[in-house]
């Protein structure tokens, strides 16, 4: 499909913490690394960094600048290649705002989760329904112990877990989201 | 297939920088902790962190204790479930070894490298194989930019390099891992 039409949101707030309170958590460079890469390696419009915090919104801005024309740009260049698609937002409706502005399209919301839950989506038909449908899509991926319910209930879509072989589902985000996008994309 | 059969290296030492030299790399706590948490996410035996610089080990053995015997134990239970499966060694060959007398099986390893070359093996061809075979499998993963050619050249596979959508193909070594265990492992 497409992958023009593909947007990926990586949330702080609202998101739970591991008593399940709805926390602010803080962006983490390695998530910006890590997920930029996965984002330009599979043709994902754009990354979203949601932070209410705007202090942290200096903060990654810092870290773009100095892969896109600080030291960064010559000593790994493909780096800086990476956080071309990198965007920083106050909240995910900001994020569906700028899409719709940018892209001219709806959006469809797709929340992701590691609990398993009665009502989700499969990825072989969320691969159907976003090769067949004409919106945009966004993938919300939570930090900390997940997005809120708030979030999961509000989406459009809610994507199945990703299961291995075992019952331990505590992947990092950065692994989740290289699996997603692999699962949804990837060629095989 | 049955996932006590298979295992993987991070491989810290020999593998390039980026101007090809081979080096040896630090161990970095967020290798450790997302490619644990994968490790155990899809069943594989045991990851071995491979470096010969001996502080280092030091340092592992640290973060391990810190989440199984520490702090970490009643703050997030789950780490210290996904640590139980990180040994540090300090050569490829040592790893080897240890299978061996551990397992009483033969090893093949299955080294991976995100540069297109001629000879590979897919993941298709790679799953059929471990599924017939009685040997136990050693996925090899290099920090930094990859495994030294004779790690590549010495291994009895090559795996084909993941392709996402686009050209670009820099993914972090931790997204690698996640992406290569559920090809070769995931529920789909």
């Amino acid at each position: 499909m497409n992958t023009d039409r593909l947007y990926l949101a990586l949330l702080h707030f609202p998101v739970l913490n591991k008593r399940g309170d709805i926390v602010t958590t803080s962006v983490t460079n390695m998530d910006i690394h890590d997920i930029s890469r996965a984002v330009r390696t599979y043709g994902i419009e754009r990354f979203y960094i949601v932070t209410p915090i705007l202090k942290q919104h200096d903060y990654v801005n810092r870290i773009i600048h100095h892969w896109q024309e600080g030291y960064g740009v010559t000593y790994n260049p493909s780096r800086g290649e990476a956080f071309q698609r990198v965007t920083v937002k106050c909240t995910l409706e900001d994020v569906v705002a700028d899409i719709e502005q940018g892209a001219g399209r709806g959006v469809q919301t797709v929340a992701t989760s590691a609990e398993p839950r009665l009502k989700t989506t499969s990825f072989k038909e969320l691969k159907r329904i976003m090769a067949r449908g004409r919106d945009a899509y966004l993938l919300v991926f939570g930090t900390g112990w997940g997005s809120a319910t708030e979030v999961i209930d509000g989406a459009d879509y809610l994507l199945e877990p990703i299961m291995g072989l075992t019952d331990y589902n505590h992947l990092s985000v950065r692994s989740a989201v290289a699996i997603v996008l692999d699962r949804l994309l990837g060629k095989r």
